[in-house]
């Protein structure tokens, strides 16, 4: 009851709770980080369930560099949070008879018809394969599957739209769930670009554990940028993470109307993301060292000074470092530093974005000083 | 008397504020920025009272590149607001019996023994010229100056330490009265670099209307980084600075703490001052002209993706032509973004700075809203 209560009461700050009760983590005992998993009462025939958990940043995914395909600016990695916490809960049947696909979310119907969802409903249903089950008497051929509509019925336990990555969750159930009614047989990375095609963030949640959603270099279909699962869930027992609520208001701004406003208007977003010089420097080294070597070694210099310069891509080394040797104290620090980065980058937005308020303020001030 | 509660209430998020009422600036009749003056009442024989302007900027300055000169780590353009209004009021007096330069701030006697004190006071006294006055029978020698003691009082009529830079009109206010005194024939420009020693923002104060402080090349001195005059006070006469209190709480890190930690923390800053890159990759392009015009053109794509990226110094140049032409929407989405952009910076700082609350973050949302 203390816990309902609790959810309701999440707010617009929600966003960046995360990356505040890092900063309050704490050595406790207690296992919080579980990987996705089927519920136990998942039996009907032509259904199927699943659960899939929430997953907070430790380095901030923030802005895409291809909006349809939802590829981000940057590399980042996250924590999948508990099942038996935050979670969605999504229900999957198909039938002859339902002439249409239709999703009723928290048992309210909404449409399918952005992009996001026909993009991933899409991609799963080519992914399909034969389903034979002789003691029913189901068999659907894997070119059935192009002709078959969904009912989907999913259910989120805590608040969406407060920061928590219900997006998350649930598309990462959607598309596991439909993977598991349609005999999908890619593993749990090959399904992160189904789910990333529903939102970025999803793709981090069909990993328990430490997780990485990798850039990728395939800028046409996005076929490689996948998550990778960087440490099990059992890596790290005594890391608790602790949600805090400082309003219960939900953001003014969403993710997804936000994000691209801060691509399109923040100098400091594409400076933090990558710097994309550094790139063309080292290809400009290697096309110069056929004329000569001094001049190689000239520019060597130039790109030298160029590299610290990045931000996110030397804070992931620096994050998975921290996060393989249990290093606490990097851990936080890099935390702190990428969220409060994060907000600024809102901040440098065009009209701004503000997902803190005093309260968080005050919390970021008080424990951050008790870290350093 | 409502001035003066006003005044009162001035809060820790003051610092914000001149960013905030530049969007409220509306075209309203009535002049309000106003050039550095004596009052009236100023003719003792052996003191000399000056008064001097706050001056509130639309590009920011916030972190230098050399601690002991004052020397900024980009250019900043202010706005100098009135007299009547903001300002400070000094009164230094000069005696063979003084044994000792002593400063009494708001009638509280204060140390003179840091840095930015010494430093500005050892740099005018260099600068004193013989007085004499054979009807009182004075006759100082300019190398009496550097021997004898000042007695100095200053007051301010807004209180300090809430971002309304009475530093700046304080230090400014300093280095004017001192140069009546002391006969300094430097003009208003070559004295602020002699402000500029005391707090970096004084500069700025030296001139009415609007100011640009120059970035100069002068490292070793920083002779060459002072404030010129853009535009007077009567440039831009229906355009009005409104300060809007938010907060009755002193800032909670002074900028002189605070400045320094962005600096050494980061990353955001140093982009957003000044891409130095772009002049490593200017000289290596003329470097390599040498040897053959066609890496040259090379190089110059490549100093041409890095250009684009600079932040403050085109700014500089946009705020100048908006201010030149009067082109008030330009003038406050420029004011806007730099300042956003200022207290991103502090929020990328390890441990954040925060110089804003939910209510000036409130005012920003719904003013820029009506703005864009």
């Amino acid at each position: 009851m203390y816990h309902a209560t609790l959810w309701i009461d999440v707010g617009s700050l929600a966003d960046h709770i995360p990356y505040r009760f890092v900063v309050i983590y704490a050595k406790v005992e207690g296992r919080i980080i579980g990987p996705l998993s089927y519920p136990d009462d998942s039996s009907n025939d032509d259904s199927d369930s699943a659960k899939a958990p929430s997953n907070i940043s430790v380095i901030k995914y923030w802005g895409k560099r291809n909006e349809a395909l939802i590829l981000a600016v940057n590399e980042s990695i996250s924590i999948t949070l508990d099942l038996d916490h935050l979670c969605a809960t999504t229900t999957v049947a198909v039938s002859p008879k339902f002439e249409k696909d239709r999703l009723w979310l928290n048992g309210k119907e909404m449409s399918l018809s952005s992009d996001r969802y026909q993009n991933t409903l899409r991609e799963i249903r080519s992914r399909g394969d034969n389903f034979e089950d002789d003691e029913k008497g189901i068999k659907i051929m894997k070119e059935d599957w192009m002709r078959l509509h969904f009912h989907i019925a999913s259910h989120n336990n805590f608040p969406t739209g407060t920061g928590l990555a219900s997006s998350a969750a649930g598309f990462a159930c959607l598309v596991f769930a439909l993977a598991k009614l349609m005999n999908v047989k890619d593993d749990m990375s090959q399904l992160s670009t189904v789910a990333r095609l529903g939102s970025g963030s999803a793709c981090r949640s069909l990993h328990g554990g430490f997780v990485k959603w990798v850039l990728g270099k395939d800028e046409k279909k996005g076929k490689d940028s996948f998550a990778i699962q960087l440490e099990d869930e059992k890596h790290w027992e005594d890391l608790v993470i602790l949600i805090v609520v400082v309003s219960s208001q939900q953001k003014e701004i969403s993710s997804a109307k936000g994000a691209p406003l801060t691509v399109a208007t923040s100098p400091f977003l594409h400076y933090r993301a990558k710097f994309r010089l550094l790139a063309s420097a080292l290809r400009f080294a290697w096309c110069i060292t056929v004329s000569g070597l001094c001049i190689l070694r000239d520019l060597t210099v130039l790109t030298l000074n160029i590299a610290p310069k990045e931000v996110v891509p030397k804070r992931i080394v620096e994050m998975e470092r921290a996060i393989r040797s249990r290093d606490f104290a990097t851990f936080a620090k890099l935390t702190c530093a990428d969220s409060n980065q994060f907000h600024a980058t809102c901040l440098d937005t065009s009209p701004p974005l503000f997902y803190m308020n005093d309260t968080s303020h005050r919390r970021v001030h008080s424990q951050v000083r008790e870290l350093m």
